[in-house]
């Protein structure tokens, strides 16, 4: 089996998994109890959120709020931003290109009344910074852009866009879950006001998630209730895999460079080897991508097709558009905003490295998907 | 150690566990991705609805939907169902002794034009039937109410709840935490539209909860995204948490009445041991409470200082009022609720059983409890 799919799901960090199981049977305390075993959860809690913290270089582990999904943070990041500050201005931007769990809670807002501005990119998926720069006015409270696209690898201009948004705009806020731990990332240098950060794409459970939020950003709680989480985001924290975030994280400031270092050659290896398959592209930036990543678009085939060919013949898992929308016949929003045609877009194949992977694995897939890519070609009717 | 707070975490059964942890580091793949891996998960995301379904007896697990917590499943249950008919009527009705993450919500959606009704409770915590008769109209979209209290153990007349809300009323949700696993829910047979349940409190890891929607019920989502669990709950599904919360719901159903009547025969012999203390009272109902749970109140003495000296002096930890508002100074509204003065909620201890606890911990608890009590008295200036 060749895993390649580590931007839908990855498998806890062993490393990981032996630090933070004791929350499971034995350190089992709610962190909101008084007594010692409650106060050694809080102990835990605080360890994981400076953890967290340290990896974007935030001023404080204060501006680190845990959720529990990165859906939930980017909900908790646009619904409470835009709610709470909709005497200021009701206007919000967003990139062609996010993610839906950013996309889908951006449009329930221009139904209710806000106006909403989608920027558009260019065909390796960069944002019109000259359209940003117009866009943005006194009125915009909220700007949405992710850091990095999970469907096209492609690594926005984070401080550029940064500026722009501060010229006139209010908060910006940006979707890490599929750049952090890959790209170096400092909300303060950057000047970004919040982040999204999910646990599972660092190596640790799912069940959690962060959201960083910049001193003064003013947020109301979409979820409330028992008042956890600086009243932000109600609920008994999920400890088990809050720890388990904190530690992925440290390990992914501490090996950062080695790891992304180590995948980007596989991942240049394995680029080298699938381009050389007649009438295939790369999507996306060829240079400014996440090092774990590659993705491609093949003419006169099916993504899907592909995937389930190398899955059944080969063992090999690979996604076509974003795991999230896998279950649509539509095609993905993100290639079409990078210009590509229907049945372009439905030709595409998404690989994300992980710490799994290794060079043996290129032979393997570069083959793989040669053999696959001529055999659905002689059979399909295009 | 002698842990009594399962009403704020439990442990994770070790046979849970052994099931769900493969979903960790082995069979971790996306239950959206079209290949094998992905179609396993799928499997055993459907597998752990059936088995949560059936501990409900509801019609279908088409009627399970899993989110992240209890907290979560409450505002999906509140916020979703009340904004969804607001058309329809835009009366709510809570009881006085809700937990927080039911009474925020509705307090939310008051301060946005709802018209919300509290409604009493007597002395033993049993929900005023009169009261709510009278209060239920054509305007009440939604009544929630506890099927168990965690502070007070008290188990509402389910059925007559159901008549009542159901004469005029549109829909009944019923928070269940507390109470699954430990009194028999039949979510068709008593007449429940929705109906939270929590993971941890089945003895399952944190991070799944469910709501039971009824078939036909009305709801929108409180978290857009990619579209999972029938569009109402976005957000990869955390299948390690879920797979285990299926596990420990079969558990539950398969051992309630063996496990419960065990729990409650240790549950009885301490509160008959701890009732011979001077001036200690049981608080919620005498019989019709829930197995595992037992409430009191001591004159004189605070429940935060017996829960300091119980847990440093004994190894014993115990409860006063709920986990959530552990961190606040105010008496908790359950028991105000219940007709106590300020002073007398104060002197609050709850003791909450599990699986781990036996006959043996009666003495001991007993005794460091009596031997608290006299202590502390002797040093109140009271």
């Amino acid at each position: 089996m060749v895993y390649l799919d580590h931007a839908a799901a990855s498998p806890v960090d062993p490393r990981v998994l032996a630090f933070c199981s004791r929350y499971l049977a034995g350190d089992y305390g709610n962190p909101s109890a008084l007594y010692s075993l409650g106060l050694s959860a809080r102990q835990a809690l605080e360890e994981a959120r400076e953890r967290v913290a340290a990896l974007i270089h935030a001023e404080s582990p204060k501006s680190i709020v845990f959720t529990g999904s990165a859906t939930e943070s980017n909900n908790l990041a646009i619904r409470g931003t835009a709610l709470r500050n909709r005497k200021e201005g009701t206007h919000l931007i967003v990139s062609a290109i996010e993610h839906i769990s950013v996309m889908n809670p951006m449009k329930d807002l221009q139904k209710a009344g806000f106006d909403l501005t989608v920027a558009p990119v260019d065909g390796e998926g960069v944002i019109d910074a000259a359209f940003l720069e117009e866009a943005v006015s006194a009125e915009t409270t909220l700007v949405s852009i992710n850091v990095a696209n999970d469907e096209i690898g492609t690594v926005e201009p984070v401080r550029e866009i940064s500026r722009i948004v501060h010229e006139q705009g209010r908060y910006l806020h940006m979707n890490a879950t599929a750049a952090a731990g890959r790209v170096p990332i400092d909300v303060v240098r950057d000047g970004i006001d919040l982040l999204t950060l999910s646990s599972n794409d660092l190596g640790g459970p799912r069940g959690a998630a962060a959201l960083y939020i910049a001193p003064g950003v003013r947020i109301a709680s979409v979820m409330p209730g028992g008042g956890q989480e600086r009243g932000l985001r109600s609920g008994t924290e999920n400890l088990f895999a809050i720890a388990g975030m904190g530690e992925a994280a440290r390990y992914a400031g501490a090996e950062m460079a080695e790891e992304m270092a180590r995948e980007q050659a596989i991942r240049d290896a394995l680029v080298r080897e699938v381009l050389t398959i007649d009438e295939s592209y790369l999507t996306g930036h060829p240079t400014d991508r996440l090092p774990n990543h590659a993705s491609f678009r093949f003419s006169r085939i099916e993504g899907e097709s592909i995937l389930l060919n190398l899955d059944t013949l080969f063992g090999i898992q690979v996604a076509t558009g974003s795991a999230c929308s896998s279950r649509t016949l539509e095609p993905s929003h993100v290639l079409l905003a990078i210009g590509l045609a229907h049945e372009e877009a439905h030709g595409s194949v998404v690989m994300s490295l992980g710490r799994q992977n290794t060079q043996a694995d290129v032979p393997v897939v570069a083959d793989a998907m040669a053999r696959t890519v001529e055999r659905l070609r002689s059979i399909s009717p295009l």
